[in-house]
């Protein structure tokens, strides 16, 4: 049996990430194929685990360099437990953010770090997606259309405008460094319309006869 | 000022290791020198948590590669919060146990990791004590003498006097590679004889007029 597709979705905060996975899947599920719909940070119960030890308490208590680390080991333990045992299967895998998260947003908060960032996941991790749809939106557009809201634990929304920018930026740069890997599906477009050119490019891949 | 000195013990358990810190302590406080006492995994608040998520409930529900990680994270939580800030006030830092146990056990248990090891600990530690006391002791010795007691957290306790073996190996060899950094200490002989080297060898180190 070949490996299933493994299938990420990025973007900032609202830029409808969320919904567009859940409709893929569905998409995929309609279609006939085996579909696991996962998200990071979390994603497995030890990653769930981690995730509550970094996003509870006072956020300041972790430093940038063993936060970094705990959600490497929240990403092994979501790869090794829920990822690879279902593209071992020949499932295909959708995760609400997986690596390129942490590239943008370590990038953004600590510049510095970037290259640490890519050792780690080159030495940790390894895995990259098949592919990546990129949900680009502006900012000022998103928290317009309200789609901005607060999930509770995020720690970047209070940041402003302009620190939304920057990831909106970081995002779009590292599409444009691996133009094989990442698909940007422009956001700004009802969710129906979104869902309709994701299917489009996914379904062919994931071998679905739709 | 100038930075403290740093100082770890290892060895294998019921080596009479964590004794031997406590009185290396003393005898640093007795001769005026700030000294702190620590021990991994854990040390600092935030590693205290994790080495709680990493040492309770299922001990296979971590793989070696995640639990890594997770020691690692505690190890930098620790160097930051707990040892680093005491060096650059000048004290003393002794600690029970720090990267050399993560070599010896990780290597003893999962030699193919012994490189990933080494690689994470240079991107993210980096950090090495100024001196090493290795208590020395034949693991059926220290059985006989009644020293091997049970932590109620050490997993590698039931693993057999074969794999203390094993340890002490593995940490004699460390020994070899580093001889700068490390003393041997024979842990055949009376805690106050073995305390006895340890203090004439470490306080002239730390600059306490004895």
């Amino acid at each position: 049996m070949t490996s299933g597709l493994f299938i990420s979705f990025e973007g900032i905060d609202g830029s409808g990430k969320s919904t567009q996975t859940r409709l893929l899947a569905e998409a995929l599920r309609a279609s006939g194929r085996e579909t696991i719909l996962t998200r990071e940070p979390g994603g497995s119960p030890g990653a769930e685990e981690i995730r509550q030890l970094v996003l509870t308490g006072d956020p300041t208590r972790w430093s940038a360099e063993t936060e970094l680390l705990l959600f490497t080991a929240a990403r092994r333990d979501h790869l090794e437990r829920t990822i690879r045992p279902a593209l071992d299967a020949g499932h295909t895998v959708i995760t609400d953010r997986f690596a390129d998260s942490t590239r943008v947003y370590q990038g953004a908060t600590r510049g510095d770090l970037r290259d640490t960032v890519d050792r780690l996941h080159a030495l940790m991790i390894g895995t990259e997606p098949d592919l990546t749809f990129l949900i680009d939106m502006d900012p000022a557009t998103a928290l317009a259309r309200g789609l901005a809201r607060r999930s509770g634990e995020d720690r970047f929304e209070d940041m402003g405008l302009g620190f939304q920018e920057t990831l909106r930026a970081g995002f779009l740069d590292l599409a444009a460094q691996s133009p094989d890997r990442f698909r940007v599906i422009d956001g700004n477009r009802t969710p129906e319309a979104v869902a309709a050119e994701i299917s489009a490019i996914a379904l062919p891949r994931a071998g679905a006869t739709a």
